[in-house]
């Protein structure tokens, strides 16, 4: 990595945000905007622990052997299907992988649907066949549901909110708040292809790609690191906002730098160049079926090993390094001497991806 | 109760269901078509006994030791506010009730929020600060959320499902397949609040009444009734559908009879005024701080007690009786010597109130 580090006086790529009177589409993102959301109207009221810990999932003391961890995401992926998934799958995998994030064996999930008025019948079933599909992979029973009505032009097809239940070995310290200097920050494979992938589904790319959504339960994934690896420090999936998003996260939460090798970042071709073309940076495009995880270094060929063995794990690579400073900020390491901030976006690059 | 039993045969106030192809406002009536549903879509793919039991919450066996209950709602009422509550108050209540009603200590809850662009921030802090009021009641922490923002039009200003987590003490056996001849059936107090209340606030009746809904967590009368009996067999919050839909369940998961006495249903007279006008009939309206108890004869009168002490139970009364047959029916006693079959409604007769 360099040392010439930006001056990190002031805001940095913080656009204004406008509309502060009224929920914008920005405030869905996963970058600023909705960090600000959640700083500012949630958590006031709400603080407890668990819930400021800001971790994919919520982690209490159960008694004194069990640690539970409870995640909960609303699903409102559009289209309702896309290569690679549907909004039924992301709906297990992206709760089934919040508690894989803090080290959870996923246990139990609980499904809420709203539906809108004239959704055909047909469409549900597919997408609950692809529910107990996903859940049947991820080894977790759906044990209570719920279904709402809305009329015509109150929803868009069909929203899913899952609610995921899990253990903790009481003796993982997985959280944000864990990434130590000298640690090596791994991805579990290529970046971007959920977001894209949904992109082209909506057909405003203009042409097509072989892309899928890489949509997947990570739990099995995740069990086989801890199984062979005590040094896993961070574990984060990076869906809304992206790996910049998470690791700027998780920077903060650490009070660490971290710095990105800008030339180790596995990008498939297509989704290298849809990006080139549209201005996007895969960066911040969502994954549903990949991970990032800050290990002790010491630990770190032992666990590519394991990862590059799991079909969800075959392209994981090293892609930076934990340092003592700049404090909460993540860095791009170009390769040729230099380095920028990677920031978080303050609003929203493509809503309703998940 | 009279013996003048009617003729069972056949489906009785079975309305034939159109739109079989499509999802209709019904679906989510909490009656017959929405028991249909459950039945044919969601039921055989995602197939376990704690879903199959069909009851307020999925109560699993987390180790030998503990009884884990979860529970989910999607809130969709219309309008946000209402006399006596608000999305957010009923989004903790609805769930918590849920936990209490198999006798689970309610511990955590999530909450997912799918929000409308264009919706007012200072609406959504008064939503997030009734949520707290309730949790604080209840007695219960938020330790996960998400938040999603879709396009305005895409939803109707604010959804929120919540998820609970409670633990079920194991002597426990709680459950609507608990009902047995000779129990008695008490409702914590009047019937109907709740629908009555957001219809007037829709603006629907065109006249004002002083009705509030009854929204309340429940979760501490239930722990009050189940310090002095080991007699409590079912509880039930009658929600969607009332009174009428929750016996019906309790009536076919049990295999029993269940006779209503007429003349001792607790009803505001507001209540009954309005539904006489508009040709609503209370036992179908939703109520959601109210709980009916299936209990054993002998500690009826204890538990009264207990109830009427506390207030959210203040009104309880007496409402019937359990008998061995006709199985899975809810019958009426009219006082006057006859008796008429009370079925579950097909479809919607308040869209929207929960």
């Amino acid at each position: 990595m360099s040392d010439k580090i930006p001056n990190l006086e002031g805001p940095v790529c913080s656009l204004p945000i406008k509309h502060k009177d009224t929920i914008v589409i920005g405030h869905g993102s996963g970058g600023k905007m909705m960090a600000d959301l959640i700083k500012d109207i949630f958590y006031p009221p709400l603080a407890n622990p668990a819930l400021l810990a800001g971790n994919d999932s919520g982690v209490v003391q159960l008694t004194d052997e069990i640690k539970l961890a409870v995640s909960t995401d609303a699903h409102v992926v559009s289209p309702l299907f896309f290569p690679g998934g549907d909004i039924g799958k992301l709906a297990v995998c992206g709760t089934v992988n919040d508690l894989a994030m803090v080290g959870a064996k996923p246990l139990y999930l609980s499904a809420s649907f709203i539906l809108e008025e004239g959704l055909e019948i047909s469409i549900l079933e597919s997408v609950v066949q692809s529910i107990k599909n996903a859940a049947e992979e991820a080894d977790i029973d759906i044990i209570c549901g719920d279904t709402k009505v809305v009329a015509h032009g109150e929803a868009d097809g069909l929203y899913i909110s899952t609610t995921g239940v899990g253990i903790v070995d009481p003796k993982l310290t997985i959280a944000g708040s864990e990434a130590k200097p000298g640690d090596q920050v791994i991805v579990s494979g290529t970046i971007g292809d959920h977001g894209i992938a949904v992109l082209e589904a909506r057909g405003d790319l203009g042409f097509h790609t072989s892309l899928e959504s890489d949509t997947a339960p990570l739990n099995h994934l995740v069990s086989e690191m801890l199984a062979v690896s005590d040094q896993v420090h961070v574990l984060r999936d990076p869906t809304r906002g992206g790996v910049a998003t998470a690791l700027n996260e998780i920077a903060k939460q650490s009070g660490v730098g971290i710095i990105l090798y800008e030339n180790k970042l596995p990008i498939h071709p297509e989704v290298a160049a849809v990006c080139e073309m549209l201005g996007f940076d895969p960066l911040y495009i969502a994954n549903e079926g990949k991970l990032l995880a800050v290990v002790g270094s010491e630990d770190t060929d032992k666990l590519l090993q394991v990862m590059q063995k799991n079909k969800y794990g075959e392209n994981a690579a090293i892609i930076g390094v934990v340092k003592g400073s700049p404090s909460g900020r993540l860095l791009m390491s170009t390769g040729l001497g230099s380095s920028r901030i990677v920031d978080v976006l303050a609003g929203e690059m493509l809503p309703r991806i998940c």
